[in-house]
């Protein structure tokens, strides 16, 4: 199975979905691409990418660092982890050029040893004429 | 045609809309599995269906209550009716267990009626192989 | 490639990002419906289409002027342009009839002439089932 998955949210629970499922498809032999759009992009800025907000952190009591611990004592790989798992799987990530234009981002603002390509919506859409399924995040 | 549906927000509106599309799927002839994870595992804890906050709910000044006036008014299912239907329906209920695991939850805390299995991200790739459509939720 | 892509949030980004992909998938000569329901829908109500919150606006600092400065800066398609465009480039759009009674909407409160046609989700299944993608945001 091949899929693109659209991050648009920078949320850190909903990065982290992108990435458990990402994750997921390589280790069970597809091909992932995750293309990284709006709040979504901010996440591949250096040194942003744990300062990501819960999303509805208030709503159930358990704050990020509570979650964290549960992370841990549960052994759910943390973000950058994630990432880090995402890319040796032979994952592919490509970065919106629109956003970055928009934030008043330069390249060397980024994680660029994440990134495989810098690319608009055109990236986007050929990835996905090719993929099996895509998701918007 | 085959979806799977990722439900993972918790709002009201949003588990609404994945239990609509998945029952109109399901009248069609096709078949659906819902994959409830993160915050849209809160609405698989008994007792916890209904209490979801609706996402902008003050948005347009249509609150929770509003809301379901007018959803009696104009037949629309509520909430628990519209997942009692996807059952019914032969709809299918994947509930993530490490979500469990981190939100620190047990099997007898849940609408165990309502799950067909309790598996990880795995179970999710595996339907959706064989599957036509995905949605995030 | 035909895309369905359901528009469920009303928030500017979201809907700018329904928009971008839509306009690239039709740029690049595939097809693309969009089915505007709950807060969605509420976009295509006349008068309002602008009137979007920004999701997440305080989040980076990044107001609705601002980003709004930096598009016209970079040449960034304001939404109603990029609905405009859409339309032109022959997407079509569908409005659910379900959240127009929820809403205690009526059509002539609608912007009809970008609405191809008011249905429930048995018009979202019906395009879907023809599709090769779908997205739900």
């Amino acid at each position: 199975m091949k899929m693109t998955i659209v991050v648009h949210s920078g949320d850190l629970d909903k990065v982290m979905s992108a990435l458990i499922l990402g994750n997921g498809i390589l280790a069970m032999g597809g091909d992932v691409t995750l293309y990284f759009t709006f709040w979504g992009l901010q996440r591949l800025v250096r040194g942003r990418f744990s300062k990501a907000p819960l999303s509805k952190m208030h709503f159930m009591g358990l704050g990020k660092w509570m979650m964290v611990q549960r992370m841990k004592k549960n052994r759910v790989a943390e973000p950058e982890r994630l990432m880090e798992d995402f890319k040796a799987l032979g994952g592919r990530v490509i970065a919106c050029e629109m956003t970055m234009e928009l934030m008043g981002l330069s390249k060397d603002q980024m994680n660029d040893q994440w990134i495989d390509h810098y690319g608009a919506v055109g990236s986007y859409v050929k990835e996905t004429e090719n993929a099996d399924n895509t998701l918007f995040i």
